[in-house]
């Protein structure tokens, strides 16, 4: 499971070129980046709406619908998901020793 | 670094009931809900304009605050990151075949 | 042109018990508040996204529509504009000496 | 009443260039446009979150922060209240006849 971020991006580089009618992707990509960013905050939206909402079913899926629209603003900077984890595990000190003291500092 | 979401939320839970005044998430969660949400909207604004700016560290750093907080708004929910990941998981289907085809159907 | 919010909540509130499928209004009120909210949602990010472009003729659009959508959700509330230019009135002290006042603090 | 947005545009204008330590909009000016627009991506989120909780004070409060800090967006583009208003006017043909219609069609 936890290499999926990554085997999603994958996806999305590989259909980043197909034809626009045939793949949601390519259709994103095609629209431009302002397209794109208006995904993100939509689904952002949705999901804090699923949450307050308190339906948790909805909460799961609205949040992989954001995450997902992030990955493909990530695909359109020419980032990866490694790039954003990287600094998620920078900050927190996941790494060893650094964690072990993150955890006792709590 | 493939288990950082999932590590990331077990920190989230073990800070949770920590003093709000010496913990950034224990303070998030002693916001209540609408505090967690406000944060969610927050970062996807600001990655939002990062990404339209063009500036990939900035880029890097907010999505990795938009996920982090997603993460605190998923626990609040009792949700892990896996539920999310496998949601994406089984939409994609990654697994074995399924991804072949997906991926050949592109 | 002064009234014209006022105008657009009385069209509103006509048009709330209309054919969803002959008034936009109607279908808005069909969806319910969770699809008025995501509307605001929506243009708030497309106003962002104009302004950050710099498109001036996309701003006032996009402007237009987030505040369209907002009396929507004030109607969705059984609120009023008024109630809203009153707060924005209250707060800036506008009226007679307070905004000479407030005037002059600058 | 009906002027109020109009004012507040101008009492923007006035404070515009004033010291950002004594004047919040002066401050918003000197964050610059993502400062500016990450004001109006929050307030847009705590008005729906307050709109979702019902709580009809807050969604006051809340609409009331949205369309001031659109109107700090609006001066930013150097743009007016009236360019957004007449644009809504249009759009709904609130002016004569046209009113009469547009209220006719429901």
């Amino acid at each position: 499971m936890s290499d999926i971020l990554q085997r999603l991006a994958d996806i999305i580089e590989q259909r980043r070129q197909a034809d626009p009618a045939q793949s949601y992707v390519a259709s994103l990509f095609h629209k431009g980046q302002d397209g794109i960013l208006q995904k993100v905050g939509e689904e952002a939206v949705e999901a804090i709406l699923a949450a307050k909402s308190g339906k948790r079913d909805q909460v799961i899926s609205e949040t992989a619908d954001l995450w997902f629209h992030t990955l493909v603003m990530l695909a359109d900077c020419r980032l990866k998901p490694a790039d954003v984890l990287m600094e998620l595990e920078r900050r927190f000190g996941l790494s060893g020793l650094e964690e072990k003291a993150a955890r006792q500092r709590g």
